[in-house]
Formats: structure tokens, C-alpha cells, sequence
């Protein structure tokens, strides 16, 4: 069974980088990545807000957030 | 081939957490995960600076440095 993680980015080279290197080295048998463009998907800001993301890169897995260096602070994204 | 990847921490709850969910994530048939606690191995804090690490905890991994939430400055632990 897998677990959801949730990588919230906004398109940004810091994000795309995070991305490439941290969402694609999760383990696939144990993760189900979804990758968010928040920078399109804007109606899912306010999920990321409240799951605790204030800026992206950010994962979101198992209730806990993990902010992966800085790209962009989501109030920038609004 | 496994791609070597260096998860630095120093005790702190912050880097417990992450080292939990994210060091223990990686796929381990891609990548060979060292932790490295800087508050015992102080002799690798200038490692860790000259890969760009600047807090922790931190992920290095193929030349690249990932700051994963805030636990404490590297400046603090030497």
C-alpha cells in the first residue's frame, strides 16, 4: 500500500530543481507522488495553506510539511 | 548503480522528523543514504559547509544541497 505525498511547486528553477532531484527519488512501491503547479492549479492554494505549506517547493507527506529550500512564498502565488 | 546521497542532522526534532520521512523514503535501490549527525561528527561540519549546507537538516545529493525545514544554523553546532 502507498502512501500520499503531495509536492507543491509553482514552476520556479528552485522548484523544478527540488522536483526533479526529491520528488522523483521517493520510492515509487512505498509513494504516490502527485506534483502540484500551484502556479496553475491556483484553486489549490488554500489546500497547501492549510495543510501548513507557506512557501514552495514544499512535499506534504503523512500530515507533515517539508519546505525544500525557498522558491517563492505562496502569498506570491495568490 | 546507487547515487550517493548525504542526509546531515544534529539530534534535533526537526531532523529526526525529517530524517524519518524523508531519508527513510528515498528508493533505496537508486540511492546509498549516509546520515551524518554533526553534532557527534563535528569533524564533517566543514564537509558539509564547503557542499553548501548552511543548516540542518540538510539532504546533499549529486552536487546539490537541500535544505529541508529549519532545525539549527551550522554555525551553531561547531
Amino acid at each position: 500500500m502507498t502512501e500520499k505525498a503531495i509536492f507543491y511547486h509553482a514552476g520556479c528553477a528552485v522548484c523544478v530543481d527540488a522536483e526533479q532531484r526529491f520528488a522523483a527519488a521517493l520510492d515509487s512501491s512505498r509513494y504516490d507522488v502527485e506534483v502540484v503547479d500551484l502556479g496553475e492549479a491556483k484553486d489549490r492554494i488554500v489546500e497547501a495553506e492549510r495543510a501548513g505549506v507557506t512557501s514552495v517547493p514544499a512535499m506534504v507527506i503523512g500530515g507533515g510539511v517539508y519546505h525544500i529550500n525557498h522558491g517563492a512564498d505562496l502569498s506570491a502565488l495568490g
